[in-house]
C-alpha cells in the first residue's frame, strides 16, 4: 500500500473555473454572482476529469491511495471576503467528498478552510467539522497567508489561530500548510510562494512553545519542508543559539514533510537529514511541474522513483515513509479505510 | 589563497548601535538627530572589534580575504526615509572602507545602499559610484524587500531597477541579493526571510528576460541560493514547462550561489547539483549561526571544512569555488588586488 498525501483536484472540468470566475466579477456587480446550485457537475464529469490524470498516474507509477485536496492555487483566500471563501470552500470540498465517494479506493479527502485575510480563524470551524464528520475527511489545508503574498495575518503560532487549533486537536486531524496563489508580483506561485511559505512555518514554529500548548497538533509542511532541510544545519545551529532543544525534541512530534521534491538529490539529501519517522511520500501530481526530465526520461514529479532508487535507506523506513507515518500523522486514516471496507 | 565572498560586519562597537539608535529616535523628535560627526570610533576599535572575531576565525580557519560588507541584519531600510538611509549607508560603508584601509590582505570592500521603500533606486547610484570609485569597493548588497517583509517594491527584473543595473554594468560590479531585518512578524529575519528572498529572487530572475537586456549584470545569490539547489529539479521543470530555455543557458552566465550551507548534506547537495562555475565560498562569518555543532565538534559555519572533506569534487573545481569564480563574477577584484600589492 502507498499513500500519497499530497494530491490536489488540479483536472477540474471548466465549468469549476467558470463558477469561480462569475462568482469574482459578482463581487463587482452583484447581479452576476451565480447561484450555487448554478453548477452541475456529472458523475461521469468528474470520472472523466480523473481517468486520464490522477487514475492513470497512480496506476503507472504504483500508487494507490492520494490524500486529496481542491486545488491549493485555487483557493484564492485573498478574493472576496469571508462569504467569497465559504460557498466557494464548500463547493469545492463537496467535489472531493464526490470524488472520494466514486473512488473510496484511489482518495481520501482533506478541506480547504473558508479563510480571508483579517478575519479570525474560528470561522473556519464549522466548514472543517463538517468535512471531516459528514464527509469522513482526514485533515485541511492551512494557509498561514490568507492575503496572498503580503503576509498581514499573525504567525501560525499565534494565539489568534488558537480556536482551530483546539478543534483540529478535537477531531485528531493535522493541517498540511499550503498557501495559495500569489497576488504580489515578486513571488511567483509554486516556484516562491508555496516554497517561502514552507520555510517560513518551520521557523514560526522553532521559535515559539506552539506544541507545548498542543503537544499533539500536527501538521506537515508540503514540498519536502521547503529550504528546511537544505539548511538543516543552519535551523539546528539557530535552535541551539537561542537555547532551545534540539529541534528533534522540540519539533519532530508535530512537524512533518512530505517528499515533494523534484529530482533524486533533493530526496536524498531530505530522506539523510530528516528521520524517516517525520517523512510522508508525496508526489503533487497533477501539480507544479508537469513535464518529462531529459536527464531521466521520467516525470519530475514521480517521486516514487526517487525513492525506490535509493538503497541506503531500509526497508522498514520506506514502509513508513509510504504509508505508516501516515496512520500516524492523520489519525482518521484507520477508521476511514475501515469504512471503505 | 581562499576568497570568502560574504562576510558583514556584525561586530562593531556598541557606538555605531547606539548612533542608529538615536538616528531612529531622531525620526520621531528631529531635536535628537544625531549629528554625523558625532560618531567617533578609533581605529583601535575597530581593530579589537575584529581582532577576536573575523580575523581570529580567519587564521584558524585558514582563509585570507573576506568580501566585507556592513551588517545586513543592520541595513533596515523599511526605517525612516531615503535621507535616513543615505546618512546611514553612508557611515556604515565608511567603516568597511576604513577597516580595508586597515587590513587591505583581509579585507576588501562591498556596500550598502541607500535603498528605502517606494523610492526609485536611481537614489543608490552616487552612494554605489562614490564606493567604488573612492573606497575601491569592488560590488554591492542589494535589497530586493526594502520594505522589511511586506515585499512592497516591484521584482527585481521589473524596469523600477534598471538605471542601478545600467551603472552595475558600467561600473562593472555585481550585486549580492540579501535583505535586511524584516518587521514581518511572519518571518524571523535569518531563519525565514533570508532564505526566502533568496528563492524569491531567484524565481524572479527564472521567470523575466533581465539577462536578455544586461548580458553582463551579475548576481550573487547568498545562503547557497536559499531553497533553489534542494529544489533544482523543480526550477529545472518550471523552466521547461514554461518553455523557457534550461536554466543553465536561461541563468548561469548572471546567476552565482554562496556556499552558506552549514551542515554537510547541503553542501554536497549544493556541489551536486550546481556547476562549479557558479560556486563561490563563503560563510557568512560572524553571522546568522555562531554555535558549535555537537555532532562534529566544528563551527555551523565553518563551511571550508565541509567542502574541504568532500573527495569527489575535483582540485580544479574547489580552486574555482575558492577564488577562481570570484575573479569572474567580480570583475574589479583583480585591480583592486593589484592595488594593494
Amino acid at each position: 500500500m502507498i499513500v500519497d498525501c499530497h494530491g490536489h483536484y488540479t483536472t477540474a472540468p471548466k465549468s469549476l473555473e467558470g463558477f469561480r470566475k462569475r462568482q469574482i466579477e459578482g463581487l463587482k456587480d452583484p447581479s452576476l454572482s451565480p447561484a450555487k446550485d448554478s453548477l452541475r457537475i456529472s458523475d461521469d464529469a468528474l470520472r472523466e476529469s480523473l481517468e486520464g490524470a490522477q487514475l492513470k498516474l497512480q496506476r503507472a507509477r504504483g500508487t494507490d491511495l492520494t490524500i486529496f485536496s481542491p486545488r491549493a492555487g485555487g483557493m484564492g483566500h485573498h478574493i472576496g471576503n469571508a462569504a467569497t471563501s465559504a460557498l466557494w470552500s464548500g463547493i469545492c470540498n463537496e467535489l472531493i467528498h464526490r470524488i472520494c465517494t466514486l473512488y473510496p479506493k484511489n482518495f481520501v479527502g482533506v478541506c480547504q478552510l473558508p479563510q480571508s485575510p483579517g478575519v479570525r480563524p474560528d470561522n473556519c470551524i464549522p466548514e472543517l467539522e463538517r468535512c471531516v464528520k459528514e464527509y469522513g475527511f482526514i485533515g485541511c489545508n492551512l494557509n498561514p497567508d490568507p492575503s496572498g503574498g503580503y503576509w498581514t495575518d499573525p504567525p501560525l503560532t499565534d494565539k489568534w489561530w488558537y480556536p482551530l487549533y483546539e478543534k483540529m486537536v478535537e477531531l485528531d486531524v493535522p493541517a498540511m500548510v499550503h498557501v495559495s496563489a500569489s497576488c504580489n508580483p515578486n513571488f511567483h506561485f509554486t516556484g516562491a510562494h508555496y516554497i517561502n511559505a514552507d520555510t517560513t512555518a518551520f521557523m514560526q514554529f522553532l521559535t515559539s512553545d506552539l506544541f507545548k500548548d498542543f503537544p499533539t497538533l500536527k501538521f506537515i509542511i508540503p514540498h519536502g519542508g521547503g529550504a528546511v532541510p537544505y539548511h538543516w544545519g543552519r535551523y539546528r545551529g539557530l535552535a541551539q543559539d537561542m537555547g532551545r532543544l534540539p529541534l528533534k525534541e522540540l519539533l519532530l512530534n508535530n512537524v512533518f514533510f512530505d517528499t515533494c521534491v523534484y529530482h533524486r538529490p533533493g530526496i536524498e539529501l531530505l530522506l539523510k537529514v530528516v528521520p524517516a519517522d517525520n517523512i510522508l511520500f508525496a508526489s503533487e501530481m497533477v501539480g507544479a511541474v508537469r513535464g518529462i526530465d531529459p536527464e531521466t526520461g521520467h516525470h519530475y514529479d514521480d517521486t516514487k522513483r526517487y525513492i525506490d532508487a535509493i538503497d541506503w535507506v531500509s526497508a522498514a523506513d520506506k514502509e513508513k515513509i509510504f504509508q505508516g507515518n501516515v496512520r500516524r500523522v492523520y489519525g482518521r486514516y484507520a477508521a476511514a479505510m475501515a469504512a471503505r471496507g
